[in-house]
């Protein structure tokens, strides 16, 4: 084929890899309503296995885009962690119950659910929002990436600096081989065990006659996990070492007298390894096991070919002996060797990104995997489809790679940490140093479980993030420090005043207390509120509405509002108004005492009903208690600017000083207020 | 066409009519695996207006078949009722606010939803459970039933008294006409002010060619409606009287500055007449609007000509000045006349079974009607399910009539009742006699929300229900006493020890209480583990399982449980066990202090980890205290059967006699007991 018969198009985004981080992309881009494509080397989306533990912050997410109750009915919710250990008799007991996460930090639980429903939750979704324009494009292969330097800074709608040449492979190319002739289906191919098979595809197609196309792009994301085609494209590394910890997987419907088979679990046994026990949806239950007697050779790598669904039960049974553990039914195995790296970076020149296992691997008991991939691509979609609709200026990009990559950081931290007091072997008694304490390991998961909660988060300053302190620092070094970009006319920088509302915090997630709809009186998770749909959320505290002295701070605040120029224009539509007052529901009347600006006027559907909340007493569900829960004052209140993806970006009174703080808070993001 | 030429078959069941209540027959028929078939004459589903209402009940139902979350997620929540009537000066004023529905009663509130999606989530259900056997047929109409009446008490499985023509009719043919030639939708042509158009269908295709076929069927169940062919053809009558009432509904968006537009509103003015206001979905609202200017005629039928959405809305703005009413979006609209009018009967010879509006007809303002249908087909499905499939004896199909003609009966006193104060003048003062005291209107509307909810059911004594009294009383007169079966060997009749469980009444639904999974800590209402499975539920409230002497009680009433000859080939599959203990959850482990019998083994899976339950404080969602809810002894517990309906049937000690009472209970309705 020649060159000249090649078709090409053009897309302003271009996604390799359907994962769950190229899925939670492609759900940003038809939020967004961007023009973007999807492409997977596979043939077909995954059937079992995989990664499936979802954390709290993945579930506001996917609540955020609307499906989290999809996800939450089906999965088998994890609410205890029991931990296992040898007594002095060297046979396991149980030391310990502790609350699988910690209690009163959402309004969602640790769930567990296989990654092909969380994918088809995505799928379906984009189906809905982009109206069927944006479909996962399986068997088709990225064969080359060529990147025009100087059209890199242009940002105009007409600049496209990438160049991609796309194989459509056919179905025989696109299905990976599993490992063994069974019909349990195995996750090896996939498995840090395996050598990638992306330049075995692309060698292969070439000798058939599979069909090309070119595709010049705005922008690229990789999601193309641990081997990323689009990584080696760019030349980045991921830095870090493989363990000599080798484990394998289980997924089985386990028949056994162990007490705890539908705990999650931490078994440490006294010389044979350890094992995590995971229980599933379907009466299934994942089974973690350390491998003792599969050694890496000179290269590093375990041998694949000694590691069965055999070998591994076998492993399990020594583990949790003297209980007994067979089963009948295998739904999935796999196996892998814990490594903990870093992709040295995440973008170039903000035009190609790289998010998920593409940047960052680790082990997968801890249940971060599939999370922090998705929270990578939630984070860098909306600023994408921001700045590709010509609304955010293109710097925010750059905030990807200083908020993200500083996560991943975090995250193999804790995960090194982690590994190796779960794969040590436990102390026999103080006197043993080569061994692991058990309640170091105690305390290591409880402060862990936070962690992996995905709550603590904490994105550091930049021009999306109003808080004190270096930015290079907080996050990863990236200069995205906010004297680039002219913030206000005085060019001081925009600074949120964290007293105002003590437990918003500036750089993290915005948290839910139960508020009620002024107009109808329907408690909400406030949380809910703040939908994914690309907007900013100008969040107004209005405080006791009812006071005289505080309705004319508020009308002053709004009169701002509405007038001004920079803002007026995005109002309702990149800039969503939420408004939460602390008066009396009953006494207070959406028409009489809130400004119009709050709850807009439109001739077709009349008064806007869905904006004003209150924070009182509901008849069926308590008292959220929400400006206490918030740390803001009742009397007075605050004004809060939230992200499209639910972080804090600034915090400010509802006075003069705080409206000025908001107005140079959009002027530094805004591209019209350049 | 000559009869030779008919195509001939079979089926177990025939249900006309694929509304709401014919849709929960059909639903309760793929849950039960019968052979069924549905038709409707319509050619297509409703996609706009109809009953939208959703009382407590209706939502614990669907949740009882996995589909109230689908409801709850997409419905207007009801949460506050406001009162307007004239002050002094003849002004309407907000006089009270109530909570829509009664506090703690139910896990639900009061939700309003389109009937279409309603439809929607059956037709989904339907077809899942009946792995797409079961479809709605629709442009079929009946045209003859002929029944053999000496087949009627063949209860053998080559017994099919009834013959029934169905004619397929073209799509022309049944494609309901609109009474005018607008785009908005109208619903004049299933209002009451409508002549029924099945016989005028029946000629029009007689002069086609539609195609006919014949259908033998052992049980027929007619939801035609109130214009019902099915009754028609037994001769049956529904009595009472229209009224001189005349209301019209408008489904609009309304542009409006009544401030409580987005709560339900009971709007009575001085002497325009009265507006209910119910909020909906999608930013719409219904009103139903009285329409004072608009009277009968002699023949007692306003005239259809005269009602249009301009006409109803003026006088809806005259109602609710001096506030502004007007609307841009008309999205349905439709007139009726209040008449309250109950079927004579509801079953010929326990064959051929009538429900819904074919049974009762009443205002709709009250939300009951969609409701009330539906609930009829939820009692008699599971009934039909189990005695088609020999389980169950066929004198349990006469607790159907005796059941809900009751319920009819006490749905149009409160209509009736309710209805005239609604449509009454309001009482200017004391001396008005022929107005309508506002105080007792409120009276009338506090007591008539806890009927409203459908909680408030009871079905009296008969061979379901092991409670004292006269069946024949505490039903709608039908003979379901139990002196005509022999339920036990000694044929004393079994009753139900109310003392033992003072809140879990016989003859009304289970309530529901947060308790945990014993396997896994998983909080549940426990009435979510009552699904709709067509199986009874023996719920064991085990007590302190770990005192010796309640764990010898529950020994012996599990050994009497699994060695008894009548219910052990029935447990798990027909009856299923549940489980709620009172030892702490920690000190208890499921394996070594429950008999197996109350989670049993098997080969492929293991042990049931699903089966246990217990009332302990959880980590994340506070304490149900449910042995306090229910009125059981905490240390001593009782044993309840539910039926598959939810309802109550029979309470008892965990003791021999409460055992004698189970299997008594068993013997009078299962098949093989006798």
């Amino acid at each position: 084929m020649t060159a000249a018969e090649t078709p090409e198009s053009k897309c302003d985004v271009i996604i390799i890899g359907a994962g769950p981080a190229g899925l939670m992309m492609a759900a940003w881009m038809a939020r967004c309503g961007i023009d973007a494509r999807v492409v997977d080397k596979r043939s077909t989306k995954i059937f079992s296995g995989q990664a499936d533990g979802l954390q709290l912050r993945s579930l506001e997410i996917f609540d955020s885009f609307g499906f989290a109750d999809r996800a939450w009915k089906e999965a088998n919710h994890m609410i205890e962690m029991c931990m296992w250990n040898p007594g002095t008799d060297g046979v396991i007991r149980r030391s310990d119950r502790v609350p699988d996460v910690p209690v009163g930090l959402s309004r969602f639980t640790q769930i567990v659910l296989h990654q092909g429903r969380i994918e088809r939750f995505f799928l379906e979704h984009i189906k809905k929002h982009s109206k069927d324009s944006l479909r996962v494009e399986r068997a088709v292969l990225p064969e080359s990436l060529s990147i025009s330097e100087d059209l890199c800074d242009d940002h105009s709608s007409s600049s496209y600096p990438l160049t991609v040449t796309l194989r459509h492979l056919t179905e025989d190319e696109a299905a990976p081989a599993q490992s063994n002739g069974s019909e349990v289906r195995d996750g090896l191919f996939r498995s840090n065990l395996a050598e990638d098979d992306t330049d075995e595809l692309i060698k292969k197609s070439q000798g058939k006659e599979g069909t090309s196309e070119v595709v010049r792009a705005k922008y690229m994301v990789g999601c193309d996990g641990a081997h990323s085609w689009t990584r080696r494209q760019l030349g980045f590394q991921l830095e870090g070492e493989p363990t000599d910890f080798i484990w394998g997987v289980l997924d089985v419907i386990p028949i056994t007298d162990f007490p705890d088979i539908r705990m999650r679990c931490a078994v440490h046994s006294a010389s044979s390894g350890s094992l995590m026990v995971i229980p599933r949806e379907n009466k299934l239950v994942r089974l973690y096991i350390q491998l003792t007697e599969i050694k890496p050779d000179a290269s590093g790598r375990a041998d694949r070919s000694q590691i069965t669904p055999q070998t591994i039960i076998k492993a399990a049974q020594k583990i949790i002996a003297p209980y007994k553990l067979t089963y009948e039914y295998c739904d999935w195995w796999t196996a892998y060797q814990i490594g903990q790296r870093v992709g040295t970076n995440f973008d170039y020149k903000n035009r190609v990104f790289l998010a998920g296992d593409a940047v960052h691997t680790h082990s997968p008991k801890a249940g971060q995997g599939m999370n922090v991939s998705m929270q990578d691509a939630y984070n860098l979609g909306w600023k994408l489809g921001l700045v590709v609709k010509g609304i955010a200026k293109p710097e925010i990009l750059k905030t990807y790679q200083s908020e993200r990559r500083r996560v991943a950081q975090d995250l193999i931290d804790f995960d090194h940490k982690f590994s190796r007091l779960f794969s040590g072997r436990p102390a026999k008694d103080v006197m043993d140093e080569s061994g692991v304490n058990m309640s170091d390991f105690k305390d290591a998961f409880l402060k862990g479980n936070l962690f992996a909660s995905g709550l603590s988060v904490d994105y550091g300053a930049s021009m999306l993030v109003a808080k004190e302190g270096d930015a290079a620092e907080q996050g990863d070094g990236t200069d995205v420090s906010l004297s680039t970009v002219s913030i206000s006319a005085s060019k001081t920088r925009v600074m949120g005043h964290q007293d105002v509302a003590t437990n918003i915090k500036l750089g993290m997630r915005f948290p839910s207390y139960k508020v009620l709809n002024q107009a109808d009186a329907r408690p909400w998770h406030f949380q809910e509120r703040l939908r994914s749909d690309g907007r900013f959320r100008l969040v107004v505290f209005a405080g006791n509405v009812l006071s005289a002295a505080q309705k004319s701070r508020l009308d002053a605040f709004c009169a701002s509002l509405a007038s001004s120029t920079l803002l007026a224009p995005h109002l309702h539509t990149h800039v969503a108004v939420l408004t939460l007052h602390s008066a009396k529901r009953v006494d207070v009347e959406l028409l009489r005492d809130l400004p119009d600006v709050l709850h807009p006027y439109d001739g077709k559907t009349g008064w806007d009903y869905d904006s004003v909340f209150v924070d009182d007493v509901s008849y069926h569900e308590g008292y959220g208690d929400a400006y206490a829960g918030y740390g803001v004052q009742r009397e007075t209140g605050c004004v809060v600017v939230c992200r499209p993806d639910q972080y804090v970006g600034f915090v400010g009174g509802l006075d003069e000083e705080g409206w000025r703080g908001v107005e140079g808070y959009f002027r530094g993001v805004l591209r019209d207020g350049e």
